[in-house]
């Protein structure tokens, strides 16, 4: 049990994601509804992350088992789903790390508008339906699926990290920072999650006036963030 | 009428941004409900903003006559009551730049909340109270009123700007680009002010976490951005 699991990393940004964490060094499962979309997705992340990348591809639910912290990287639309087929495999101590965004598009409207989400936010409504025992912690919101799933590009941007405890960031930050180019920061509590959910469709609105994929960060911060 | 109007200059955040823009060489107006305590901070943008600084003083409705740009920068709850009073002084043509945060402080909450809005955003309620032919552009949300108050702070950071047309926001982008690293950046429509109201509370969360005053940037930008 200490792979980095990635639950719905057939996606845009949870394959980016695999790449990324699979080149920093880190077992990597990829998790699908379907165990063979799963290894197809794998395979090809082995294929481009270079020698000696350990992913492995795994039905969703089983993924779950394979490691102590546990990416959520699904549209708005499936998270409630996913986290119910979830319920019977995180176990107590487990971190679900919640990228969720509920953009308008989930329900067929702009992707540069934000839902209303009635726990207040994606990150708090995974906390509601997680086992006791599970703590949410909230990030990869701001960084772009695109930039994230193309080796060529070299990051440089901020990753806003939310959630009710500290030390459970901490463990966070400690495997998004262990990709080059990203600099985990610590944004606050879970209800947080709310405006830093709120970066993407900004982000969206800012590419489509700018004709890029914009990531943030924030200036003005000290040297050690994680102290 | 080519001076640069703040409407609640006296505030932290109007008058870091009446001595910056002084020291870009602009004239500018600073605005008070009391003309006596509009002219007492003039007199003290003047004293620090070095010789030559073109900064007066005025009651709130009489500064807003004073340039075609004219800038809102009061506390959520003073909003409304601002806007009702320069009813009869904003004429058809000019810009309201408005910058207001409806943050939960208002009602006593904390500042790390966001209040809702029922027009959208404050940017929008603004929009809605202002007469006919004035348009509403939101900026300004995420610069720190003490790093734009202290003379001896190098800026270098991003500053959303929203906006129902291109040539509103890149005026007001020409007004705030000339502060000496301000660079603003077009975030989309007014809507859109939303989010970039949420970065406000965002970053005071990141502030009490990390003890600094931060800013944002968004990476990724091309050169060129109000080609």
């Amino acid at each position: 049990m200490d792979a980095i699991p990635i639950v719905g990393g057939t996606g845009a940004l949870g394959w980016g994601l695999a790449l990324r964490l699979a080149q920093a060094g880190h077992p990597v499962v990829i998790g699908s509804r379907d165990a063979g979309r799963a290894e197809e997705a794998a395979a090809k992340v082995r294929a481009k992350a270079g020698d000696g990348a350990d992913v492995q591809g795994a039905e969703n639910a089983d993924a779950a088992t394979r490691g102590p912290i546990v990416f959520l990287t699904v549209p708005f639309r499936a998270q409630s789903e996913n986290l119910t087929n979830l319920k019977d495999a995180l176990t107590p101590g487990q971190i679900l790390v919640d990228a969720t965004v509920p953009l308008a598009a989930a329900v067929s409207g702009k992707a540069t508008r934000l839902l209303g989400v009635p726990q207040g936010s994606a990150a708090e409504q995974a906390q509601e339906m997680v086992p006791g025992g599970v703590a949410v912690v909230s990030a990869l919101h701001s960084v772009s699926a695109a930039t994230l799933g193309d080796p060529g590009v070299t990051l440089d941007e901020d990753v806003p990290v939310c959630g009710q405890k500290k030390d459970d960031k901490a463990r966070v930050a400690a495997v998004i920072g262990s990709i080059p180019g990203l600099r985990p920061v610590n944004a606050g509590a879970l209800e947080t999650a709310r405006l830093v959910e709120g970066l993407t469709p900004l982000l969206i609105s800012v590419n489509i006036r700018n004709k890029t994929h914009a990531g943030i960060k924030f200036t003005g911060l000290p040297e050690d963030l994680w102290a």
